[in-house]
């Protein structure tokens, strides 16, 4: 074990990490750019990479390097053994899948999109049914190889909140239900209805797309490594910190679903262009995890982007663009408009209370899909039962049930406990920016959104993967994950709206 | 040797076109979609692609098979054996250099890029050089590796059109010089000039793109399985024949740079769709050659788009969408417009005629670099005495000289040829086009291009690599490449114009 040692881990890592740029960036083209015939050779192509990129994470003299440093572990600086750390966890999770694995997955994954893109537009949920069951029968493949003694769950959580446990995150889950249903109760009460005009009004694409620009540059994006394009459904693609690709989508009848998606993603992207150009291709590049990355977005969608110092700035800007739809709005009736709370059928179109109850909804329904208590023909009833329990809606339509999240066409089983974790972390890591910066209101005010974004750089977005979560928020918080914040932040938000 | 050999084969190309696939999309996003703070991590990513290809092309197991079918090659059917054939050049190529020459050239071509890009904007060939000095010095040492026997032109246009030599095309290109040099001469007597007006005029983006479109799409492209960008230099990429991304660039003063530019990339789009979807991913899938490729696009720019029946259907729908540009032209003014000849100092903006000049001087300056007769230092020099020389024009920047083309940048040295022996190429096909289609010229001036279409389809497109370009050109039409058809071709366009 040397020092030469760990050099010779980054070098290995960078042709680790230029591949994955290639997989990242082909998927943002799948979605975005590709036209319809590109589709089978996009989905071979991937499932080669993910070949090649699985051949290089088990190459002999790579595994042989990671267990040499593993060993030698305690003599490392703390930098270098959290490389190490990393690596010995990717090392293992990789060797502990047959060379065709990585391909097949991949190759499964993008044929069930394709699946579910015309399951979707066709509202047909039985053709998607196969791939769904194909795709949970290799999730639950992968998780038996690589953790044979863990919960199938957390092992596929494992791939999103690397350590995290339902053990964990399952209570608090159920203290942010019980916090939350009183509360969309009490909302469902409140006479006027929080009126979701004026920004549920005609406002042109074009408009639109300029007023978001200018929200987003005044947080930061640096349209220099990054792109803003149009999706069906938004995400924040590419590979930070150089190269960060935005997506949008635009409803001409309302502002909110273009302006919020647009802040909620530019969050993400300021993450990603605030870690480190020179980690970047090393073991410690990357986020740290899908919880804390979604705490970023949903710290910029919800605590500023909804917030009256928001407005107070954008509005003027947004009444130059949009001068006919604005023409009556004053602050308080935008604020209200921003935060209009109503149970809906579109997770990502929910208000931020009952957005929640969405993910919990979720997370349970692909635990019962994993551990086979609910058959796959009986996911829309189980979903249809659950939104009328939870909600008190019934889609009219799978589309707008069951079919109308990307993630389990992805195989991204697990996924979706993260964002309720990542409301949690953003309510935390706000309680810590406001005592570092108590001007922050009066800066948002005046548009000048830097601060907060340079506070975030600074105490999350530059270490990349050097602390785990649960160190992060210990650092950043001085305590560890915790409900209350964003239960008084939201129950906050309620009382003011009442 | 099985037939089953053959079969593993192809299963074995599959995972090298499916990388190659990845390297053209990123190739595609790099000139069109990525933001600049992406070039760095681009060039890595990109290395480490063509160094898993170069990993597939010479792993231990393809080369056995490899050369065992080869062994046995006289036993396999036609298709077979060809399929071999490509096989073993390009398992003899790949095995010849060194595993990380591949990454290296990769890296070397990104970063020459970037230089180049930066150096034509600021004028500055300075900055180039040391750039075009690295890849000139790598590859020579490709050349040499590839093939010590050859003369290293000849072992680099080989990449481009196979079993080609300058032996053999010299004098063609000498024969195209001698007949172009007197015609130019010819119409730089002409009185009055062919006007480059009404085409040169005033035409709106909007209009142009929707203009191009209504073309393109009347040659037969499909945009299920093509995109149609906007790019500094227009060019065909993707991967055919299901993903097919052509670009364009559009001047506001004059609708033949967009208009032709176009055609002109459709003309390659309509190549690489026509091509087979069974073979695409097997030894015999891709075009021919370049020259072949080229041939395909300058046919339809020249051959059909600068052609009278051509104007005869578009010029009403160009009227209907640019009135004021037109209003005062005719068929004969605008056909005479297109048809504008005289020297100009950009290449991807000449006329027909001296298009060839420019060729056949950038291929006499690029063997004279290769053979170090000519320093890099002294290019500018020797390009402007060339240009002074053959087209009588000095550029007055490096920018509008030696630093306007993107090849050598990309360390295309050998490419250039393949542009006017694709021009011979075009002339010649055409030539048995018109007799296997008597009525091509009305129905072309009926909007009718479809037949056209599919007999290039037929008789070019869908054999991919089934024939070597003079197998090709025997077969079509019946003899081999001749500089004939192209003379006649241009002269009688000459006295048409005069």
């Amino acid at each position: 074990m040397s020092k030469s040692d760990l050099a010779l881990l980054d070098q290995q890592y960078a042709t680790i990490r230029d591949l994955s740029h290639a997989e990242s960036m082909l998927s943002w083209d799948q979605e975005v750019m590709m036209p319809p015939g590109g589709a089978e050779a996009r989905a071979t192509s991937l499932a080669a990479l993910a070949g090649a990129l699985h051949e290089k994470q088990t190459a002999k003299d790579h595994v042989k390097l990671v267990r040499k440093l593993d060993k030698a572990k305690a003599e490392l600086p703390a930098r270098g053994r959290r490389s190490v750390e990393i690596a010995v966890e990717e090392v293992r999770k990789a060797t502990s899948l047959p060379p065709d694995m990585a391909s097949e997955l991949a190759l499964a994954k993008s044929r069930a999109l394709q699946g579910w893109k015309s399951a979707r537009a066709d509202n047909n949920f039985k053709a998607f049914a196969k791939h769904l069951e194909h795709l949970l029968e290799l999730s639950r493949e992968v998780a038996r190889l690589e953790a044979p003694k863990r919960d199938v769950y957390d092992a596929l959580l494992d791939h999103y909140e690397p350590g995290a446990s339902m053990a964990e995150l399952g209570p608090l889950l159920d203290r942010l239900e019980e916090l939350t249903v009183p509360l969309v109760r009490r909302m469902a009460k409140v006479r006027p209805k929080p009126s979701p005009k004026p920004l549920a009004g005609k406002y042109p694409v074009d408009g639109q797309v300029r007023f978001v620009r200018q929200v987003v540059e005044a947080m930061g994006i640096d349209f220099d490594r990054a792109r803003l394009d149009t999706s069906t459904h938004p995400f924040c693609g590419g590979d930070g910190p150089g190269d960060v690709r935005l997506t949008g989508r635009w409803n001409e009848r309302d502002l909110r679903q273009g302006l919020y998606g647009a802040i909620h993603e530019a969050g993400h992207g300021l993450y990603e262009q605030g870690r480190s150009p020179k980690v970047a291709r090393s073991p410690l590049g990357g986020a740290v995890s899908m919880a804390i990355h979604e705490s970023q977005s949903r710290l910029w969608e919800n605590m500023i982007g909804r917030s009256k110092p928001f407005w107070r700035h954008f509005l003027p800007k947004a009444k130059a663009l949009f001068p006919e739809a604005l023409k009556a709005s004053n602050l308080e009736s935008v604020w209200r408009s921003a935060n209009a709370i109503a149970p809906t059928m579109i997770r990502v179109e929910a208000d931020e209370l009952t957005y929640n109850l969405h993910i919990i909804l979720r997370t349970g329904i692909e635990q019962e899909l994993l551990d086979g208590s609910l058959k796959v023909k009986d996911l829309p009833k189980r979903w249809n039962a659950r939104m009328q329990e939870m909600l008190g809606i019934t889609p009219k339509t799978d589309s707008d049930g069951c079919l109308q999240d990307i993630h389990w066409a992805m195989g991204a089983f697990g996924y979706f406990p993260t964002y309720s974790i990542g409301n949690l972390y953003a309510a935390q890591f706000m309680e810590a920016a406001r005592v570092a910066l108590p001007d922050l209101d009066a800066q948002v005010a005046k548009g000048q959104l830097l601060p907060l974004r340079e506070w975030l750089g600074s105490q999350i977005h530059r270490h990349d993967r050097l602390y785990t979560a649960g160190q992060l928020v210990q650092r950043v918080t001085g305590r560890p994950l915790s409900v209350d914040p964003f239960a008084d932040y939201i129950e906050s938000k309620v009382v003011s709206l009442s």
